[in-house]
């Protein structure tokens, strides 16, 4: 049985390598905004927020007021996504990258130590080929299990924390700047995202990127 | 059996009204972003591109190296839904407004004439309250049937047509400016969007975005 699926495995592969098909691994919606991006350069002086669609959905440049402020947010992100694209921001220099993802690879079911490792391949592929870049990596954002709208995502607040443990530890052992914004984010008497701050259980209202943006400013 | 149908509609009616429920018209999206609009003043040099996905997607402000350039875009957003969130726009009596809106009502088979009256009526809202404002109304784009992943929007093409020429007369009777972007994203030998300005026959590449600046570019 084995040797059958891996005999098929070498056919299918070796098909695949013999007809230049190409694996589409993202959403059209990835192909469409990295696209876009490779046309839009990115300067010495900008500060990148990078991730998934809890930054792609704000207005980053106008909440900050600052035109260096880009949004390099693509809706379903996953961490090998980001480490696909990087090499357009990577090309720019920026002063500062606000990395936060992970969420989405959860909700697929991969474990934390799995997302935590995208996450350090990231980060290690900006502090060696963009050095003089400040790399700040934000906890990943409670979700709420009691709304339906996101089955995938909400039910995964224990990975969320196991992942901020590990992300937290990474960032002390690398040197890099942990923002923890998931406290200001949770209710008070639960793990849950705060239902004030969303409609669906995982995205988040204008009230919740004011909060989120208080906790940046410093940083900014 | 209608007197049934009444009585039904009535008590049904009071019951929501007394139970204060609100009927939830839009995604969770819609809320989200609506409610972050809400929080970032227009102001009279900006210049706001409003409408769903296809203008959601984009970097406006990079795009034209503009930062009074506003995104108010909102991905899946309706004629319905650009006039319900027109307020927060209107306050700061932006300089300029891009429209592009209808293929989302038209993928609800919603037909041509009842989104081009969505569009009046924004258009109408924006003239009476804003009248400083200078509105550009875009045609809808061309969308490619030979796609498979957005089935709804893909075979619209016919009503697509029918609705630019519809959008193209009001702009001439009000006095607006049409803008025709649809030639441009066309395949050449046909009325498909072409295909190598997507990747799901519905949305825009960098490409497209590109080709798109060039055209309003004489607008900004």
């Amino acid at each position: 049985m084995k040797k059958t699926i891996l005999t098929l495995a070498i056919i299918f592969g070796l098909t695949s390598l013999l007809s230049g098909q190409q694996t589409i691994k993202y959403s059209a919606l990835y192909y469409h905004r990295a696209s876009l991006f490779e046309k839009l350069p990115i300067h010495k002086s900008d500060i990148v927020f990078l991730g998934n669609s809890i930054t792609h959905y704000a207005e980053w440049a106008e909440i900050f007021n600052d035109r260096h402020v880009k949004n390099r947010g693509i809706s379903g992100d996953l961490v090998e996504g980001v480490y696909d694209r990087l090499d357009p921001i990577i090309k720019g220099q920026p002063k500062k990258i606000f990395l936060l993802i992970g969420v989405n690879n959860l909700a697929r079911n991969h474990c934390a130590d799995s997302v935590l490792m995208g996450i350090e391949k990231i980060a290690e592929k900006i502090m060696k080929e963009s050095p003089r870049t400040k790399l700040y990596i934000q906890s990943v954002f409670p979700v709420n299990s009691t709304f339906t709208n996101s089955p995938r995502h909400a039910n995964k607040g224990p990975r969320i924390i196991e992942l901020n443990n590990g992300i937290k530890k990474m960032c002390a052992e690398k040197g890099l700047t942990y923002i923890d914004v998931y406290p200001a984010l949770k209710s008070k008497d639960s793990e849950e995202l705060d239902p004030k701050f969303t409609t669906d259980g995982l995205h988040l209202n204008g009230d919740a990127y004011m909060v989120w943006k208080e906790i940046l400013e410093k940083y900014l």
